[in-house]
């Protein structure tokens, strides 16, 4: 086997050097088109990202990207760099969707190697990075810290341990919502979100089951993905999972959450958007044909720095997978035969986030 | 089972009230990606709708579009409110296209009940609606009847019985073209419709046959009825509808006319759009995998009011499943072993419609 | 089986003469979404394409078409008059990309009969065009020769005899770049391309393998080829293709040729565009299901007239399907049993063409 000399076949863990910053390539100015592409993909149907009028009259200047959108959009820039050789995608902290994005911005990303620290096996390390879009005023809209297990090049050790502390949650009080972002017309356009709950009707420890679900083909997952230019082979290259454990192609764990989210819609229609993920997980991997569903824990409610008119909800978003979770039962977490509790194995996404709601 | 407390499972026959107004959530507004994703979606090749040159040149603001992208936008909005447990779609009437729209435009809809009748068997009720679907400038757009099937929640008789009588057609003196569409410079962009025939060249009771067939696959359907917001169950999730009698999931009705009326381009080139619906079935149900074949049948001719330029044809557009009309022939309806005529069973679609063509 | 009166089944080679100019139908204003549709359907992730901010860091208006999406609108819109009734697409010759297209703008096309010449078996004979795709303002934005074995519709005997003679090459001291793209800001936005290598690094002779593979759904192909509005029978019609020889739906070729093209970012990260194709075959079919990989191959190295900041690569871009060419070891040419030399018969496309990259 040659290794191509001008092609790259990504970092392996002892290209990365704690402190490092990569700029990555390929920037990208979002349109009505991946607005479009977004909803035909997902089926979203949130008025702040489909309607002009509704978001005009709170105060944006137009329909909006879908939080999620922005947050593909960067993360896709990314992988080329970070993750091409990673073993595991082991999760996400820290969160944090700071700026409205709007079709013809331009999103940028950058990442910064927190830290690194190689196995007890020797074959591969762990990568924290921080990751920041930005858009074409410099303006942060998002900021993530992940971390991945990632192949090594060699054998000789590295003596790499730079372990990186994570914070558990994004604290209520930092949240915040766009400033831009104002409630007092909503009574005009309330139709519009065809909502029947807000802020205060939720409780803690409610279940809201969403009632819908929605197979997702090769094509479905596949688009999504090269739309975000996100290029990791596993998803894309059913030649080389062919001898993978799975035999398949993986579908990217973003589009679980973009489905997810959308079939959210049912339940929490008054949500404003996303503020923070505190912390997620891809229990399970999905793939096409799989028929997704999704329910909400109400996990904390806590009101909005400076805000009287919304608050935040943390929620805990769980999709499983060829089950409908209200005729046939499943709960996130089972106990075995052992005893021991773990994942129900048709849940296949725990996402803990806090979202914004308005208030009475 | 346990129905979800905030997620709706949409309306049951006892929900629905005689003369009540339902505002439909989610006004869409429109845009390029739209029209992009029509295209790539259905093969579309009408000039009004792809070129903003020839758009202009008769007097449009630019490329419109097309007439059943508008009816999808509108009738998708509808879908969770009216037809989320209907049994069956029984049909459409009245159905009236009244102003060109634009990308940018935003649609809303709202739908009237004009009645509702209990069935003998008291598990389900017809329910009729008029919708309209209006712009941002508060302009109808699309005005239409539909009734459906819909199951009860309770078994409480309702007592319902308000039949609705429809309209068996549009009457060509009330057909009409958008004021702004002149023909004038038809000459100058002739070449752009690629058409040799015009009104004046068809003859009641002629039969175009469309000659190209169009296999439609799961991502294909899927990804167009989620850009149109639809979310009715049957043709999303495989896993409940694995349990059904055609255990798999269904096309969307509209995803079948758009493919038809997009192979209808051959044949009927110098099209200026739909004017009205008379009527409509879906005689069949299409799957992933069919191909789909189209022929129309010119059912009469007419004059617009107060244009010379242009005329109306009403035709019966017709799509049938997987057999080639022109080389392995198919009439819409046989005549059965028991002497009964009934739709031969490879037809799917039969809409009875009004489009406008140039007059010499 | 009746010929339909209206409808067209496309010209034969009786219809064609020597001279005659094409208009075809269907002029396309291109958009934001066909710009969406074109990174979603092939991966694409060239900053030119995808970055307002580059573009005019660069003398671009904005973000800008791929050539190749170019490419296959003009293409699409000449297949209803051209190769309907195609047994064989021949080959490319002479194929300027000539200006840069924007979204907004309007592409027209036409071609003009170079020659006909009839086969000795009789039955069909070889038709060569000239193509030009413009823009609103006139301007010719692609010009290229494509010849055609198409079937003739009698056995009249046609006497055609016109060969058409084909410059095996685009002279270099042909080749422009467009006039308004300028490097003297390159160095700034050097970092959105993701480049580690530029025009004076690659060596004649020298193979790159781009290392990424895609699979392709039916899905995924009928999509692009419907945005193209391109209407060949064998890319759409399962049921008249499961009689063919091929059992199935064919892939149409400008979609391999865009697969390939976006795995070969990867290499050439560089690229500022295609300025020609010397020439091109599709050498062997491919379907859904396949995984495409590439590599590209060196053949020539020029300066570009008038200009010192950019100079002109001449590559063979060759795909592969369903083999990893770095993995497993794939040559574009091998020796059979017989000794002779032929295609590897996992090769499929064979595209030897120039590319623009900035020099040091």
């Amino acid at each position: 086997m040659t290794i191509p000399s001008k092609a790259t076949r990504g970092n392996f863990f002892e290209d990365f050097e704690t402190g490092q910053i990569i700029r990555h390539a390929t920037p990208r100015t979002v349109s009505e088109g991946d607005l479009s592409l977004y909803i035909a993909l997902t089926g979203d149907r949130r008025p702040l990202h489909c309607s002009a009028e509704v978001a005009r009259a709170l105060g944006y200047q137009r329909e909006s990207l879908h939080d999620l959108l922005t947050f593909h959009m960067v993360f896709g820039k990314t992988v080329g760099d970070i993750s091409l050789n990673a073993v595991a995608n082991l999760g996400y902290a820290d969160v944090r969707f700071l700026a409205t994005v709007y079709p013809g911005d331009t999103l940028r990303a950058e990442s910064e190697v927190l830290g690194k620290k190689e196995t007890s096996a020797g074959t591969s390390g762990i990568v924290w990075v921080r990751t920041r879009g930005t858009n074409q005023h410099g303006n942060v809209v998002l900021s993530y810290v992940r971390w991945v297990m990632v192949n090594k090049r060699g054998t000789a050790p590295t003596g790499a341990k730079d372990t990186v502390e994570l914070p558990k949650e994004v604290p209520a009080a930092e949240l915040q919502l766009p400033a831009e972002l104002r409630l007092e017309r909503l009574p005009e356009v309330a139709w519009a979100f065809g909502a029947r709950a807000v802020w205060d009707d939720y409780q803690i420890g409610e279940r809201i089951d969403h009632a819908d679900g929605m197979t997702i083909e090769e094509a479905d997952h596949t688009t999504a993905t090269r739309l975000y230019q996100n290029t990791a082979r596993v998803h894309f290259d059913l030649h080389a999972m062919a001898g993978s454990r799975f035999g398949r192609r993986l579908m990217y764990g973003g589009h679980v959450i973009s489905v997810a989210s959308s079939l959210a819609y049912n339940g929490l229609e008054a949500s404003l958007g996303i503020l923070a993920w505190n912390g997620g997980q891809h229990v399970a991997p999905t793939f096409a044909g799989d028929t997704l569903y999704a329910w909400t824990e109400v996990l904390d409610k806590q009101p909005l720095a400076g805000r009287s008119d919304a608050g935040a909800l943390r929620v805990r978003l769980v999709a499983a997978k060829n089950v409908d979770p209200v005729k046939e039962g499943v709960e996130r977490r089972i106990k075995g035969e052992d005893g021991k509790e773990a994942y129900d194995p048709r849940v296949v996404l725990d996402l803990d986030h806090w979202i914004a709601m308005p208030r009475r």
